[in-house]
């Protein structure tokens, strides 16, 4: 199991920086970037996925990652996390000082040539040129690696994968050096039951400590059901985006990432302490708003309110509602 | 346990006719919701609640409730359910010749004052009346009778509402002629932590077989993560709500009851049977758009259409896709 800290029973792992924006067509300005991401920590939030090392010609709107990076690192009791889609991307991120770094290895082939230009065998060799850099850093420099299965409950191309291929990719990226490997929910394919099996198979695998967290989306409506599932089979960190960010224009509601103001309020219910004060968090929307005119929010709590005499796991901490 | 007839786990139960269009201003027409009626049931639908007996000059969206009942009735397998407030509409809901009669008492007595105009004891006394009306009946004409616990994850005016209190009314209920009770969350409060523990709780007094059914609603996106818990305690039927009409309009996206659409995706996605054609079910918007001009409809799965692959539990009865 993962160690959350204290007061922490799950870490929501707030993706919005970089998944959310790396999905619509606005630029945010860095400065609102920061004034988001501190906002978000001050709320309680420990875990930020705050930009990718990918070219800034394939990715604008993440073209100051480094940059936010940095910044990200001053905020204490923050862990600073990273996408990456290769070696040469996680050796920016090392340098840059990131806490966490992720490789997406889609488990649809067809997905993985289409999306990053690379076989399978490719990306696992990324992943082992990937954990040697992190080796050669200093002990205590080291950031964690997570190679996370994408498209693993299902492929646009593909349909179905198979569980023989995603149980051998999930095993050959812990070989190739990965702490832990993650389910990703890419195309929004993913049902509880789906959910449940697909931890049980990776567990198989990688080991029950190697799988602790999931990346949802709610494209069908089911992103909070699926988080339950995932909650049950006993994993401690969930992906999501403030605000749903990074939906899809064509379908109203639809967002693409689960809200992190209704999973906060979920969990948060379920007696289960996020450390995120709602209120706090809701706020933050506001500089998002301002920030990414025209864009959707979405999420039903901030619209609809807390019930009346709600009670959450976590104790508040004041000075954050009062700020 | 229900026995929901062969080929279904679990039984969703369409409440979109009463509780969807009591909820908007605009009244849908006669031969509008016949349709509606008719079209659900022909994708496999088995119950459908189609109106309410409350005086017209309170609902006039559903004064044609008695029309609808006869209708209904001529549909073969279909469970013809309605709501009641009182002795004098399960009467008219008696002569009309509906299947089963669902009569809500408010756990919190202000709510039940505030909307019913009764206390505890007084609609305690409506459901004596109505187990009285139905014993008349002749054997094999009488109709199911639920008591619906509404607020029972608790209350806009009172908040939280003690367990104590549930359970003595639910025992009342079922002490009074019901053939069982349910739970209904009329204020979206509801979170998968409350489900189970108000399931078990109204088991323990009521009995395990006396509490089959659950009425989610969406308010706080958590819906379908509330229906799992729900599942994963045994119930077997689910109210939902064809577009998740009744939505709130002050809050985008926040329907009131769990979308039929996105219900049945999980349920079959899961591997449970509904005997629904999701296909078929999802053609059934157009009439409820058509008849209702510039009311929302809610739900991802119309918008996003099924994942590549998918292969629903039920066996799809492919006369109703080509009709």
């Amino acid at each position: 199991m993962a160690d959350h800290g204290a007061n922490i029973d799950i870490l929501v792992s707030e993706v919005g920086p970089r998944d959310g924006l790396q999905s619509i067509a606005a630029i945010m300005p860095t400065e609102a970037k920061k004034a988001w991401i501190a906002a978000e920590a001050a709320a309680g939030v420990r875990e930020i996925e705050v930009g990718s090392f990918v070219p800034a010609k394939l990715l604008p709107q993440l073209a100051d990652t480094a940059e936010i990076v940095a910044f990200a690192k001053t905020i204490p009791e923050l862990t600073v996390a990273v996408l990456v889609p290769n070696a040469r991307g996680a050796a920016a991120a090392i340098a840059a000082g990131a806490d966490k770094i992720t490789l997406p290895l889609s488990v649809s082939e067809t997905h993985s040539l289409a999306n990053l230009r690379r076989t399978h065998a490719q990306v696992i060799e990324e992943a082992k040129d990937i954990a040697a850099l992190i080796a050669a850093q200093p002990a205590g420099q080291r950031p964690h690696f997570e190679g996370s299965l994408s498209t693993v409950f299902g492929c646009t191309l593909e349909g179905p994968i198979p569980d023989a291929q995603i149980a051998r990719l999930a095993e050959a990226l812990m070989a190739a050096g990965c702490d832990e490997v993650g389910l990703s929910d890419t195309t929004g394919y993913a049902d509880p039951a789906a959910v449940k099996r697909l931890i049980a198979l990776v567990r198989g695998v990688a080991g029950e400590g190697a799988l602790t967290g999931i990346h949802l989306h709610n494209t069908r409506g089911l992103g909070l059901a699926n988080a339950l599932a995932a909650l049950e089979c006993g994993l401690t960190t969930l992906d999501s985006s403030l605000g749903g960010l990074g939906g899809c224009p064509f379908a109203p509601g639809a967002s693409g990432n689960i809200v992190t103001e209704d999973l906060v309020f979920m969990l948060e219910a379920m007696g289960l302490r996020t450390g995120i004060d709602i209120d706090a968090l809701i706020a933050v929307r506001s500089i998002v708003a301002t920030a990414l005119p025209g864009e959707p929010l979405y999420g039903l709590v901030p619209d609809a309110g807390l019930p009346l005499g709600f009670a959450p796991a976590s104790a508040f901490r004041k000075e954050h509602i009062d700020a």
